[in-house]
């Protein structure tokens, strides 16, 4: 199908970029020497998985066990769901490697819940691997490097009869609150010394650690080594999006995703035109624009080139109209009525989670539909 | 179900509270002396659809060709679908007028657009009737009332071969830039005139106009009179929201939906509870915060009473993580790790996008399911 007759919103995927941001950081992290644990967060699809991930036994990341349920049941044996659990969560889990003989990776940082896991889990007659969740400087959430706390959540995995101690991971999502590369390589290097650091103490006191996880787009780009550390987590980079513009770790070049929209209005009186992608198909996440203002809601770009049509942005975002300002009336003929634009999202994975699915376009035409899985 | 051992998140609908929603609307626009035709972008739900407005021959509105779709499927067959349309977006149009029989309301602003729809319908054999959009003070879309360039947009219809003029319609959405009941009733006076102005310029010039259609849930709420208009359309008051009580205009005891989260993570350093309802479940939609800074991403209440906790709320949302900080460490003991909480949503329309179902609650179980509709 030809862009100029789809029915819009929909969600574009460039395939070309996406192997190029794959490409890009499956050489990264190998001269890095660490094992690509790539986060499927962002696109959440198979065939994008199969893109970066061609080997089913390879290890790959989620955030949610509907997602780790639909890789699972893709094939992929090696699923860390990076999102601490609860006892709740575990007959998902169970069911999961039940069904598929996946290995779901589950993360704590709190003894009590290691405790009150096992009890569930010897209850179902399941058993689950953990990693330990350490906070390297974002506070949200994890135990501090090396620290009496987690030794004593080893310990709890140690004495419980169906969990097992299996590694440590860390996310440094303070590396968003700077643009400078020689800050992302300090919190890069805080990031790997929390993961390392609290691996050697595990091992000190007679655990085993074979995995120590780190990961964020920013840290993974700009680190520099990855001494101690056996895998990295990454997900933004697949697609990109203003937000990792504006932080200088990717390229606008580099985004793969956009939302095909249609202008249907002008508003002459206010110099505006009004488009059909609104908060649902753009989302409401600003992220981009502590350090790239004019991102607003989204880039507004020519729907054949790509290219950012220079000052235009969707300024506001109602549920299904975008409002673009323009600087003269000439934009109403160069964009009447009824034409399309794309518009680059200003955090991929939210915009992206108003889809189902991912129309793949060469050569301006919609060649491919790829499904993603949204929800809990 | 019970919610004890329900997996989270999940979005819970409150059907008592719904209903006296639904009565509070129908009594108000019984008062006024107006069809209501409720706007079901917000549940995008047939089983609420079906609450509303029992009578399928009855009016509805919505905001996509996709709920169209959907709820004419379900038997409704008065569809007005609120955003302006386009060439492109005849074909899909049509067929659910063919398909279903229902009517599909559509809207436009623009004389150019009318001519190429025309132009389109005619290929396609197809008919459509048209509201012409008024823009009553919010700026966004919309002729001038009682302009001449209502008058054109008129004549344009007047003249198209495949097209009718059934009437006007507008939409107040700057009742959402005040929290003033004196100051949302004179946007409603606005919107009144502006549509009532608008539908006499019309006739005057020898067009019909049946119907005559405002509607936002603050100014529907608080209008004087609504002479002159014959419907009004209006969404949020189904299930309310933090920004409607923000603007005074629902009370918290009658928001009916909320998010069901479980507790993942005690930060003691940071004095926080971490939950496993972040932005993809809860939307970063912060409409309510102008007027109720601390409404933040949502309210954190009590699973069972569902009674907020007073200076709770969730103050950062990562894709799969909330923050909520805390007072002090007796939250820790009072909501421990894998405990459950609700959420009560900033921005309902956006909240709820991001289900597939409404988990419908009576006595603290789960007793039904509704499917929405997402998408376009």
């Amino acid at each position: 199908m030809k862009l100029s007759d789809a029915e819009t919103p929909r969600l574009l995927l460039d395939p070309d970029r996406l192997q190029r941001n794959i490409d890009m950081m499956t050489a990264r992290c190998g001269k890095l020497g660490v094992i690509l644990r790539p986060h499927l967060k962002t696109p959440k699809s198979l065939k994008v998985a199969q893109m970066t991930t061609p080997d089913t036994s390879a290890p790959i990341t989620v955030s949610t066990l509907r997602e780790a349920d639909y890789f699972a049941q893709g094939g992929y044996t090696g699923i860390l769901c990076a999102a601490a659990t609860t006892p709740a969560k575990l007959a998902h889990a169970d069911k999961i490697q039940r069904e598929t003989g996946a290995r779901v990776l589950l993360v704590a940082d709190d003894a009590d819940l290691v405790n009150a896991a096992d009890a569930r889990a010897g209850e179902m007659g399941a058993k689950f691997e953990f990693l330990i969740e350490i906070d390297c400087g974002e506070h949200r959430s994890g135990v501090q490097p090396a620290s009496q706390e987690l030794l004593n959540v080893a310990r709890a995995l140690k004495n419980a009869s169906n969990l097992q101690l299996t590694g440590v991971m860390t996310h440094a999502g303070h590396s968003y609150t700077t643009n400078k590369a020689d800050e992302h390589t300090a919190i890069a290097e805080n990031e790997r010394a929390a993961a390392a650091d609290s691996a050697d103490a595990l091992r000190a006191a007679g655990h085993d650690c074979a995995i120590v996880s780190i990961g964020s787009t920013p840290t993974v780009l700009n680190a520099r080594h990855l001494d101690g550390v056996t895998e990295a987590r990454a997900g933004v980079y697949l697609f990109g999006d203003l937000a990792q513009v504006s932080l200088n770790t990717r390229a606008l070049e580099d985004i793969a995703v956009s939302v095909l929209a249609s202008v249907i209005g002008h508003n002459t009186a206010g110099k505006s035109l009004v488009l059909d992608a609104g908060a649902l198909a753009l989302s409401k996440d600003i992220s981009a624009n502590t350090f790239m203002p004019d991102a607003k809601y989204g880039y507004v770009c020519d729907v054949e080139t790509g290219r950012h049509f220079p000052g235009l942005s969707v300024h506001s975002a109602y549920q299904e109209h975008g409002v673009v300002p323009v600087p003269d009336e000439c934009w109403f003929e160069r964009l009447p009525i009824g034409s399309q634009v794309r518009v680059l999202p200003n955090h991929t994975c939210m915009t992206c989670a108003a889809y189902d699915t991912y129309d793949v376009v060469r050569g301006g035409e919609i060649v491919e539909q790829w499904p993603r899985v949204n929800g809990w």
